[in-house]
């Protein structure tokens, strides 16, 4: 049995090869080629492959089943990013340490990148030779509801338009289930429709990938308010010269640690509900909420 | 039977009303939700979803099977216009006589409307219940092919590099078949698909569309030497601004009607040899290549 450390490390693997691999064989313009594959590159924990490999394991079944629906969800998550980054949206130079994809190749060329990963995700899914056409279908499903207008896009403008004034909890929530929550809540259910899931079971895990996502959302502007700069790869203390709403602004530092803890029990809560082996889905728990603060 | 007058008018009807039950429908955040209706309203002969409901008439098929494909085509089609007219790519400020996406609604919401409605057009296939399993992941993959790095995405890129210097016949086509050849062929395709045409039909139909995007894209360039600003809704003369390479630059203005009159009989000739009744798929023919000059 592998440990934690081996899951992360083999895995994370596993999906950037994937990913650039799929990049590299679709032999296209080498300057949009090269601008996808800088912002692949850029690394990253990759939490959301990971939860798609972890919940699949957790029922017994081949990792290798998730590999390309892995890296579609990493494509999905990067061209979010390439996009946020653009002067037009949130306007930032640097991400993980490294120029944002605009910087180096300008924003023509990074706005294409984006296009052109959120393409390649849907062909991931569709030219996977492991996976059922009926499969293939309900991933599509879930990928694009919860990438689009009504699950993370749709976050994104709520965001933008929710600088500059005071958000309620609800508010702050609505915006972060859909931003960030989304995403994560559906690398959890690809990996339980591939593994074949019951309905039942799907239930629980979409409530284990709410609360993940809270607690995530609430460790980066907890981050944000205290966090070392070089740590984390770009500028601190970013959403209050936004004057964005974050958890530590409306319930204090204190409360949003508390928050997190809660929210943190409730994701692990839900997980020991379940007839299934859980050992990486908790670790990945602990590596979202439990960072260096 | 259907003069082709009344066939533009009832299926142009019908995809507008499918694409907009379609965005209203998801119940998105506000001002994203009008950004991507705006662009979607916007106009336009509607060439994409006609081929797709007219290949699948040619087959005496129910155009009905096509509506969602259609609108999840014209979907593709704006996103790509919206992103196209942005600042850092075009920056157009009209099209068809209308302000462009970013002018009205903000660069931000522009770029996230585009996104949301490439995100949409993926859905829109997935959730359509008149459709297969497997024809769904059959138009995917061709969408995800057609319109990615290596199709409309990647004609954009190089289009983008390919200002300020002169390019051979033989790259202009190249740039031409992925940034507008490859959605008209995917159009064509996507409908054969549905309509369960054989491979060696496909294999003409591609053909066919093969010649109607180059006789789009000469026409088009045409338009831009001679056409009327007012009837274009655009500013005419861009390309010769943005020094552009075009067919009428590289071939004389009477070198690139006989080009578009050759294209336009091989495209014929090609849909010739199908035992189908082609009669729609010829009146678009007729509406892509003979326009107004």
């Amino acid at each position: 049995m592998m440990t934690f450390e081996q899951f992360m490390q083999h895995y994370k693997q596993e999906t950037e090869n994937c990913m650039k691999n799929a990049i590299v064989a679709t032999n296209s313009d080498q300057k949009l080629e090269q601008s996808m594959i800088y912002s692949l590159e850029a690394g990253g924990k990759r939490i959301r492959p990971l939860l798609v490999l972890a919940t699949i394991i957790a029922y017994g079944r081949e990792p290798e089943l998730g590999y390309q629906t892995a890296a579609a969800m990493e494509m999905i998550h990067t061209y979010s990013l390439i996009h946020d980054d653009l002067p037009a949206m949130d306007n930032d130079d640097y991400r993980r340490g490294k120029l944002t994809n605009h910087k180096v190749y300008g924003e023509a060329t990074a706005i294409l990148a984006g296009d052109a990963l959120l393409t390649k995700a849907f062909e991931m899914i569709v030219s996977d030779v492991t996976l059922t056409a009926t499969i293939k279908v309900d991933l599509i499903q879930l990928f694009a509801k919860n990438a689009g207008a009504n699950g993370m896009v749709g976050g994104q403008q709520a965001d933008i338009l929710g600088e500059n004034r005071t958000l309620s909890l609800s508010e702050l929530e609505s915006i972060h289930r859909r931003k960030t929550g989304a995403l994560l809540s559906a690398s959890v259910l690809s990996g339980a429709i591939i593994a074949g899931a019951s309905e039942d079971d799907k239930k629980v895990l979409e409530k284990f990938a709410h609360h993940i996502g809270i607690a995530f959302q609430i460790c980066d502007d907890i981050l944000d308010v205290i966090g070392d700069a070089q740590k984390m790869g770009k500028k601190t203390g970013a959403d209050s010269e936004l004057q964005k709403s974050t958890y530590p602004a409306l319930l204090s530092l204190e409360g949003a640690k508390q928050a997190l803890a809660e929210h943190t029990d409730l994701a692990k809560q839900a997980l020991g509900t379940l007839d299934i082996d859980a050992t990486f889905l908790l670790g990945l728990t602990d590596l979202i909420a439990v960072r260096d603060f």
